[in-house]
């Protein structure tokens, strides 16, 4: 509750400002979540620094950052101010490319960063190159994507440490501002049994990426096994819905008001890959 | 834009009218999603009326609804209200069931209500049945599920046909309140390769599941050749943000100014669902 004080010659506003206020849903007890792109963001170099970058837009397009904010921020860009970029011209493809190359029917230099990025080839067949990559996503060629990077062979790779990219804009936003905001990195991922892709947090900084329900009890006191939800996915999810993947240009969205975020404590998106013993869904595809 | 009369005497407040519009951002152009739950919704029984409940809980609460929200409904209310719960002591297990039963050590009676609301099984091992239900979604049980459902026997089997549920409610929101909306039936899912739930659209009306970028160009004029974003899944995961799992008791959130999301044509659900033939990541589990 916020009072102001209100000159007696201005009672006629006080219902305007009521219903504003009202329309806004700004009770702070309101479950009410809002998502905002950061509209007008530079585009982004090598070295520039995107703590700085997300707090002088905010300022431009006059979008508060506030305590328990949530930053998302687009792979892209973070690779891209990390110079995680390349291009193929640069590639000199090993054996094991030209090898999986001729499986794939891939472009041997673009297989060969893919080895590079990986732990494991998972399934490697025409077209498809899916792998558990060296941070332990599975996905399509490592994460190395072409969309939104100048230049006709270049490929970003993902951040080398995506937390510890989170972790980094997290410190420096808390530097810059004193707000105490949590950061998730993500990316966008096709998924076994769906069709289309939806948006993962791959990196995280001040937010645990699971709401767990385990052990507590639902409406009728029946107490819950199973539900342990992965919020950060469904955070970056939100995100993805104004960031867009096209020509928005839209790299980083603030999510206010998820009261059900944990946002205290040190966690990692890796947490988010589930190994392949404790996967239900093992021998299903 | 909208202008408002102000008496002379009260400019004082035009600066703090100007500080609230600005801080909620209310810029129609502004890519800001509000993402609201509906609190102080009734608990739903059997035959209840949802879209009205829905439009009674708005008004009580000072929620708008307007042309273009997308509105988020839990498949478990959807399922009560369509009588969709049952109790294991009524249910006989087939000579399957039993069978089906010893493999996953699951009560028989729950396997044989899983077993009707199949196509087929996809894994079937100790604690584990995992199937493609009769409405195509590859899902742990049916999506047959204890929790929120009052009595100590009694679980909820998902809507028989949650497209039409969808287009129901849809259609009954338009009558009532003249409101062009879209409607997502959502439920909680487990996912391969990730840890944790995300929330998964199972029913739609008025609107694409998909938002396709596919031979759209990128900032940088390259054509994407991928990107087909299942943005239905993600607006469902953005609400379950608010819905909670537990005993939150908020299933209904309303959705607004999902620029991205295309709001006219006939849609269904099951296009979510891929085709083994299609799915990418066949053979990786």
């Amino acid at each position: 509750m916020i009072s102001i004080a209100i000159p007696k010659s201005a009672t006629p506003l006080i219902s305007v400002l009521e219903t504003l206020i009202k329309q806004n849903g700004d009770d702070v007890n309101m479950q009410k979540i809002s998502i905002i792109g950061l509209e007008g963001f530079p585009l982004v170099k090598t070295g520039d620094n995107l703590a700085k970058m997300i707090i002088e837009t905010t300022k431009k397009e006059s979008v508060s950052i506030s305590d328990g904010d949530v930053i998302v921020v687009a792979q892209k860009v973070v690779s891209k101010a990390e110079g995680r970029t390349t291009q193929l011209r640069n590639v000199k493809p090993s054996e094991r490319a030209e090898e999986i190359g001729k499986i794939t029917l891939r472009d041997r230099r673009l297989v060969e960063l893919v080895l590079k990025e990986m732990k494991r080839i998972v399934k490697a067949s025409r077209e498809i190159l899916i792998v558990e990559d060296k941070r332990g996503i599975v996905c399509i060629n490592s994460g190395i994507d072409k969309s939104n990077v100048p230049g006709e062979d270049s490929y970003t790779l993902l951040p080398e440490d995506p937390d510890h990219s989170a972790e980094k804009i997290r410190l420096q936003i808390k530097e810059l501002t004193g707000k105490r905001v949590a950061v998730i990195i993500c990316d966008t991922y096709s998924r076994p049994f769906r069709r289309g892709q939806a948006e993962f947090a791959i990196g995280i900084a001040g937010i645990n990426p699971f709401k767990d329900y385990r052990g507590q009890r639902d409406l009728f006191d029946y107490v819950l096994k199973v539900k342990n939800v992965a919020i950060a996915d469904e955070i970056a999810s939100a995100a993805e819905l104004v960031m867009g993947q096209g020509n928005e240009g839209i790299p980083v969205v603030i999510v206010k008001n998820v009261q059900r975020a944990e946002l205290n404590g040190t966690f990692s998106a890796e947490d988010l890959n589930i190994s392949e013993e404790e996967d239900l869904f093992k021998g299903t595809l």
